[in-house]
């Protein structure tokens, strides 16, 4: 493979992960709306945000549909980050006061 | 909204974010089979794992991919986190010996 050879390939596998990646941000971002509905249920019913237990079931899920070749352990690497900015967004709208109370 | 019907619901939208979770995971594995392409091609041709310039180019698609309501910030968090993955799957390749080259 000469080194231009080896450079067109390389730009081709890049248009490709680019192209992932997108569709990578948009799933954490339809994530991050459904975190939202919870953290608003959680706020009207006065619940937790914190619950160790559905993080295990976040984490049993991800991991039983790991098919490689991703390691179990880079995954989980990963969701701990997603799950960390869910937390952090579920935080921030549980301190909102609710918009539809015009007593607020 | 009473504490049944907040359970309820909160199981809808955990069977969502389930399903979305899923789809992270495959998308996350296609992205690694094309790391491991880059890997191979880099082995090949001898350039280096390590392409800063090219992880400004990842950082800038999710970027301007990102419509939100993640922040830029929590994304970017994220894309860190796949992005260790991907150095470490491509450093692996690189050890590994060239399965085509019968002499080795």
């Amino acid at each position: 493979m000469t080194p231009e050879e080896a450079q067109e390939q390389l730009e081709e596998y890049r248009l490709m992960i680019d192209e992932v990646d997108r569709r990578i941000v948009a799933l954490l971002n339809e994530r991050t709306a459904v975190v939202e509905n919870i953290g608003r249920v959680k706020r009207e019913a006065q619940l937790p945000v914190y619950e160790p237990k559905r993080e295990d079931q976040v984490f049993a899920n991800i991991t039983s549909a790991n098919q490689g070749p991703l390691t179990t352990q880079a995954v989980r690497g990963i969701f701990e980050r997603i799950i960390d900015a869910s937390r952090s967004i579920q935080r921030l709208r549980m301190m909102q006061k609710p918009p539809e109370d015009p007593k607020c």
